[in-house]
C-alpha cells in the first residue's frame, strides 16, 4: 500500500469495536483501514472475558471439592493442584480465542496497518511514518488497567489484568486491590485455588452493586473465601524487599498483588489536541451516546475508549453504531440500547439488570427479595446470596434488580429482557417457571414486590382466557 | 370428626395439586375435607423432582473428575464412592423436603382424613367407613408407575422411581426400560456414578424430544455414558435366578432394572363408575382442560391424574384453576395455560419450549440451530449438544424450541417466556447477551432463524430510537 493513502473510514483498534465496525463499512464501502498498536486479539480474548472465566472454571472445579464428602464422594483430600500447569491450562484455552480473533484481523491483508495512529488534524492520521486521509474516522482503541508509576515501579510482582495470565504458577499470597468485577472475579478464584487473598475495596463497593443489602450479601459470601478490607484506600510498598499491602488499619505481607482498580481509556495518547476541539478533564471529545459521533466533526468513538460501559456486549453495540454511521455521515441515525445488563461471574454470580437502586427514586418502587436458602439452590450447595428487585410502586412494572445469587448470570437475562420489554411482576408471574430450579428464586421475589404494587389485578398468579 | 359429615369441598389427594387447591378453598370457605391415601409429602418431594435432583447433583459431580487433570487439577484417580453414603445423602435431601410438605399438609388437622376414598355417588364419598357428602368434589389422587405384573414379580430387583431412592447401595449393573424424563435423567446418573447402564428406548424417542436431530444429539451424548438400545420393546425376565433384560437382538444379564416406561392416573380405583356418567378407556371423565371441570357436574379433575402434563409447575396451575373453580362453581373461570416448557435435568439439559417440531406444520417454520462446540461451553467442557428453534417464515415469531443443551434449563426459560410474549427473533435480538455466556449460543440460532424469514427489518441487530 502506497505512503500516503486517502479512505472512506479509518478505523483506530482492531479490537471487539473496531472489528465489529469494520463488518458494518465493508457493507457499504472497502475503501478502509484498520490500524492497530499492539499486540492483536481484542482485550476480551486475550486479557478479559475468557482467561479470566477459564481461570474461575478450575477454581471453582478445585473449590467443589469441599462439599463433596458428605455426598459419598471420598478422596478428596488427595486432589492437588499443578499451579503451573493451571496457568498453562488457562493459557492454551486464551490462546484458542485469540487465535481466532487475530484470524479476524489478518484476513484484512493490507487494509490492516500496524503501528500507533495520530491525529494530524480532522480527517488525518500519521501512523508508523505513513499519512492517511479519512473521510471518517472512527476511535476505537480500548483501555488499559490504571497502574500508579511507583506501583509499577515495584517490578513483575504487582500485576495487573494485562499481565496476571502470564505468571508462571499460583503465589502462594496475593493482595488484590480494588473489588470492581475484575478484583472481585481473579481475587476469588484465586482464594478458590488455594491462594491466601487479601481484597481492598476503597469505597466498600463491591463488583458495581450499589444496594446496601445486596453488597452485604456479597461480602459475606466473598469473606467465605478471603480477607476483605474496606472503607480505606491501599498502598502498595517494598519493605526490605518484601511486598506489603496496607490500608488504614491493615497490614500483610504478600508475595504478589493484583491491581484491579480501574481502566483508563486509551485517548490520551492520540493527539486529539491537534484538532481544536474541547475536550474535557480526561482528554475525551464529547460525543453523542446514540450515535457515537464527536459533535459537528466525521469522528466517532466507541467501545471501551469512549469510558461509557467497558463491557463486551457494549463495545459490540458501538461498533456496530460506529460502523453504522460512519458511512452514512450525512444522517447518523439515533440507536437506542439494550437494557442494562452487568455480570461478575463470582460465586455466587454478582448481577445487575435494568436500573440501579441507587438511581432509583425513594417512595417510588417496591423491593422483592429472595436468599435461595432452600430449594435446588440448596441441592447444589450454592445456597446463599440475596436478590432485590425492584418494581414500581403503582403499575408493578419491573424497573431494575441486584443480586448476589447462584446462577445469577441466567436470572439476570431473564429480567434484563422482561425490563426491557416493559413487563411488570403480574405479567412475569404469568410466565412458566418450571421445577426444581433456581428461577423459583426469583418468582418468590416477584411475588413479593406484586403484593406491595399498589394496583394489583384480581388473580395475579395466572391468566383468565377472556382477559388476555 | 363426626363420622358422616357435610362439606363444601371434598379434595382426595393431598399431593402438589390438592395442596395448592386447598390454599385457594380457604379463601372462600373453611369447610373442607382433604383426603389422603398412603404417604403424605407429595410424588415431587418423596420419589421424584427433588430425589432424582439430589441424585444427579452427586454423579455430575463425581462425573467431573473426568475433565479435571488438563485443568492441573491431580488425585483424582483416588476419588471413589461409597454407594451407600450417596443413597443415604440422597434420602436426607428427599426427607428434608417432604418434610416440609407434610407440614404443610398435617396443618390442616382434623380437615385432613387418611384413607382410601371412593365415590357412591356424585358428591358422596366414602373413606375409611365415613360417609362425606361434598358440594364440589376435586380430584388429585395423582399417578403411578405402570409396572407390568410379571416384571413386579421379580421381586426388589425390579425397581421404580416409587423404590429406586430406598436401595441401600448402588447396583453394579443397572438396566432402565423407557427413556422418557425420568430413565434419561436416573440412567445417566446412575451411569456417572460408575454404574453399568444400559437404556432402552422402544420408540426411539428420548425424554420427549420429537425433532430428529436434536434426538441424534441427545443418543450421541447419552452413549458417552450408557449403551442404548433403541427400537426394540424390553422384556425382563429371571433366568437361573439371574435378571436378564432383552430388546430385539439386544440381551444382559444386570444386578437391578428400573421400570421407567410410563405412569398410571390413579384414577381406576375411586369407583368413578358409581357417578352413571361417560368414562373413557382409561376410566376418565371427560373434562374442559380450561376449568377442569367434568362436564355438567360438581366435580374437578387437577395434577397427575388427569394424564395431561405429569410435572410439577402444571400440577400446581392445575391446584390453583380447581381450587379457585371449586368454591365457584356457578360460573368457572376459564384459565389461560402458560407457554409449555419441558425438562429434563441431564447432561446436557433436554429441554422443550413451546409447539413441539413434530406439531408445526412443514414449510409454515424456518429453524436456527446451535451446537455449543465453543466459548463458554468449551470453557466449561460442556462443548456439545444442539439446539433448533422453530420461527414463523413470514413474520419472524417465535414458536418453539428443541434442544440437548448446556444450561438448557436457563435457555428454556427465556425461550419459554419470549415465546409466551409472542416476541420474533428480530425481537429477540435487540436484547441483552452478555460475553461469555451460554446465552449467545442461543443467540447464533437467532440470527441464523432471522436470515431465512421472508419479512425482515431494515438492520435487525438493534433497534433505532425512531422505530420504538
Amino acid at each position: 500500500m502506497a505512503k500516503n493513502i486517502s479512505v472512506d473510514v479509518a478505523v483506530i483498534g482492531a479490537g471487539t469495536a473496531g472489528l465489529v465496525a469494520v463488518s458494518e463499512i465493508i457493507k457499504v464501502t472497502q475503501n478502509f483501514v484498520l490500524i492497530q498498536d499492539g499486540p492483536m486479539g481484542t482485550t476480551c480474548a486475550r486479557v478479559g472475558c475468557m482467561p479470566s472465566k477459564a481461570l474461575i472454571q478450575t477454581a471453582a472445579d478445585f473449590h467443589r471439592r469441599g462439599v463433596l464428602e458428605k455426598k459419598g464422594i471420598l478422596g478428596t483430600e488427595g486432589l492437588r493442584l499443578d499451579g503451573a500447569a493451571v496457568m498453562r491450562h488457562v493459557r492454551n484455552l486464551r490462546d484458542h480465542f485469540t487465535n481466532g480473533m487475530v484470524a479476524k484481523t489478518t484476513r484484512y491483508g493490507e487494509r490492516l496497518i500496524q503501528g500507533h495512529a495520530r491525529f494530524a488534524g480532522i480527517g488525518r492520521l500519521e501512523v508508523a511514518g505513513r499519512c492517511i486521509e479519512a473521510k471518517t474516522i472512527i476511535i476505537a482503541n480500548g483501555s488499559r488497567p490504571a497502574l500508579r508509576p511507583e506501583w509499577a515501579a515495584l517490578g513483575g510482582r504487582v500485576l495487573t489484568s494485562d499481565t496476571l495470565f502470564e505468571i508462571e504458577t499460583l503465589p502462594k499470597s496475593l493482595a488484590v486491590l480494588g473489588m470492581g468485577v475484575i478484583g472481585v472475579e481473579i481475587g476469588q478464584a484465586m482464594a478458590h485455588l488455594g491462594v491466601r487473598v487479601v481484597g481492598s475495596a476503597r469505597s466498600g463497593r463491591i463488583a458495581g452493586l450499589s444496594d446496601p443489602a445486596v453488597t452485604k450479601a456479597a461480602a459475606e459470601a466473598l469473606e467465605h473465601d478471603l480477607e476483605l478490607w474496606s472503607g480505606h484506600a491501599a498502598d502498595l510498598a517494598a519493605e526490605g524487599g518484601r511486598l506489603v499491602v496496607s490500608a488504614g488499619p491493615n497490614r500483610r505481607e504478600v508475595e504478589a498483588a493484583l491491581v484491579s482498580s480501574g481502566r483508563v481509556p486509551n485517548i490520551d495518547n492520540l493527539g486529539l489536541e491537534q484538532l481544536g476541539i474541547p475536550l474535557d478533564e480526561r482528554g475525551m471529545p464529547h460525543y453523542d451516546p446514540a450515535t457515537l459521533q464527536v459533535e459537528g466533526l466525521p469522528l466517532f468513538i466507541a467501545g471501551d475508549t469512549n469510558g461509557r460501559e467497558p463491557i463486551l456486549h457494549e463495545a459490540w453495540d458501538d461498533g456496530r453504531v460506529a460502523g453504522y454511521n460512519a458511512v452514512r455521515t450525512a444522517a447518523p441515525a439515533r440507536f437506542k440500547r439494550r437494557a442494562g445488563l452487568h455480570i461478575t461471574f463470582s460465586e455466587p454470580n454478582i448481577v445487575t439488570a435494568g436500573t440501579r437502586f441507587k438511581d432509583l427514586e425513594p417512595g417510588t418502587f417496591v423491593t422483592g427479595r429472595c436468599d435461595f436458602d432452600d430449594g435446588r439452590a440448596l441441592i447444589h450447595d450454592q445456597n446463599q446470596g440475596l436478590l432485590h428487585l425492584y418494581a414500581d410502586v403503582e403499575t408493578g412494572r419491573l424497573l431494575g434488580v441486584e443480586m448476589c445469587a447462584p446462577d445469577g448470570e441466567h436470572l439476570g437475562h431473564l429480567l434484563a429482557w422482561a425490563i426491557q420489554r416493559d413487563m411488570s411482576v403480574f405479567d412475569t408471574l404469568k410466565m412458566p417457571f418450571y421445577h426444581p430450579v433456581i428461577e423459583e428464586g426469583l418468582r418468590d421475589a416477584l411475588k413479593q414486590a406484586a403484593a406491595r404494587v399498589r394496583k394489583k389485578p384480581h388473580f395475579p398468579e395466572m391468566a383468565f382466557c377472556e382477559n388476555e
